[in-house]
């Protein structure tokens, strides 16, 4: 489905694989080994098509284009490298974490390899107030990911906490890639606001179906094991549903899975059910519908056009992908 | 000592470290205090004095140097919270090192928030060719640590790869410094190549007094254990000497080293030994001082004035310091 919302960018986004594959070459082998073991398969290219589209939509052209998606995904693929550190993550994409692969010293550094690479592009193809706001942006994505580290072990960590972390974890990149989109085309204030509401509210929901999608999907469509935010004791969406609604003696089970660091399948499985019972991965997808409600609203400003019509299917796709 | 150096630029530095107080705090109350931990207390803010001397000696004036220093500081502390984790370092500036009082999660994620921090910082008081070259300058030293990486447990490691890695890992900052300044006063290019050939310059005998001081220095007065690069199976200058020039026992017992995980302090103690039969430590510190005088000899083209001064004296201080 991804291909088909893409025919509008089709060349764009054969050349920001270029791109990143001729501007993340390093004199250090091994950096270039890692980059392209991470980067080279697999990834949706959901931000790359978010920003390529925004900017046709309010009319921007040209080659800068390309480096700029090639500089957000390099940008997203730096912080995944960051992730696994932080998350402990064990499959990222289908394929081994590059941590569990190398170790943790070489991801962080071949994280911060590429950042460079990902700051080279963006600063050449596009003004500094470009590259402003994208470096806001990542400053939010580690705020956002920080504050999720410190409820982790917060049984007290709310629906509304949790919406704050996303908006910084998730949501924060794709809403500058809305901006970025905006500052490419000059366009005015208007439409900027409405790529940024769109870009916004699709990032929050996309991170709530990735949620979802943890809970729900089997191993081999979404590339890292079901369940594996519970095993890990990450607190997400679902899971702080049902404990809002949760019983006593349910809330205790969860709140002994996620103090547990090893917890036995018996114990995944009856939290499982708990989310089940208490309809924590379908208030979750509620949610994520209304996110993709609002984004879809600040197209409205728009006059149709393929660009806008490969939008509106674009967040149709994060509420239906199976991975 | 570092104080008298500095006192051309006794103000600036008060002003940097307000900048670094009041510009690193985030919403989130844990990376600022992991940021305040890190970059509180006891940095020789040895970056931020050369760039600013540098700069006054080419004539930049006003409030933005400081900005930019205090950019140069964020960024140098970042590296150190992310080869925290990369270096299982035990103790940093002599309090325990952030990774191990908070984890390797948290030391990433606040490493990431402050080069954010150092990217507005910088972006928003110098042009954009400033930025870029310190960008530069953060790639090659994230190259030349995972150049090092790839070395570790290479025998074969010569001085010349070890020179190539503290060009990166070290003197790449350095170096910017002085471009950062040369770039903030519109420094015609032979003075650009004059500050540049300084700065890396320093940069290299800096590293290379480093290694010396782990062989050499105290605990109490270092704030890092002595011989923990031998500990830590880190191969610095002064044990390649010792190994170039070892017999085949010596060479035998090196070796060993290097790859156990947990070495007894028998053999920590007969290593030191053989670095000192063969002058590892003097040979080391013989290169450091050639790097300084080829330092010197680039600030031949200024008319002597109290900036100059103080970096002669900068230089010395390199040799002489003794943590």
């Amino acid at each position: 489905m991804m291909d088909q919302i893409c025919i509008p960018i089709k060349n764009e986004l054969g050349a920001v694989e270029e791109i990143i594959s001729n501007q993340t070459v390093s004199s250090v082998p091994l950096a270039s080994e890692v980059v392209h073991y991470t980067i080279g398969n697999g990834g949706k290219r959901v931000r790359p098509a978010l920003f390529l589209l925004a900017a046709r939509l309010v009319g921007a052209r040209g080659n800068s284009l390309a480096s700029i998606a090639a500089g957000i995904e390099c940008l997203h693929t730096a912080s995944l490298l960051h992730d696994d550190v932080v998350d402990e993550a064990h499959m990222r994409r289908g394929r081994r974490a590059a941590r569990l692969r190398w170790g943790n010293q070489i991801s962080v550094l071949t994280g911060d390899f590429l950042w460079c690479c990902a700051t080279s592009l963006i600063l050449e193809a596009g003004p500094p107030a470009l590259f402003s706001v994208i470096a806001k942006a990542v400053m939010k994505t580690a705020e956002g990911e920080l504050l999720e580290i410190t409820k982790q072990n917060d049984p007290d960590c709310d629906q509304d906490t949790y919406i704050r972390i996303v908006k910084g974890k998730t949501a924060a990149l794709f809403e500058a890639c809305g901006s970025s989109a905006a500052i490419m085309a000059e366009a005015s204030s208007q439409y900027r606001t409405a790529l940024e509401g769109y870009s916004h509210n699709i990032g929050m929901a996309f991170q709530l179906m990735d949620d979802v999608l943890d809970y729900a999907s089997t191993e081999a469509l979404m590339g890292k094991s079901t369940g594996s935010d519970l095993r890990e004791g990450r607190l997400t969406l679902p899971l702080i549903v049902a404990s809002e609604r949760a019983d006593a003696v349910e809330k205790k089970q969860i709140r002994d899975i996620m103090l547990s660091p090893k917890p036995s399948e018996d114990e995944v499985l009856a939290v499982m059910n708990i989310v089940d019972k208490w309809d924590g991965v379908q208030a979750t997808r509620s949610l994520a519908f209304e996110y993709v409600e609002q984004a879809k609203a600040h197209l409205a400003v728009f006059k149709p056009s393929i660009e806008r019509e490969a939008l509106l299917s674009l967040s149709d796709y994060i509420l239906e992908r199976e991975k």
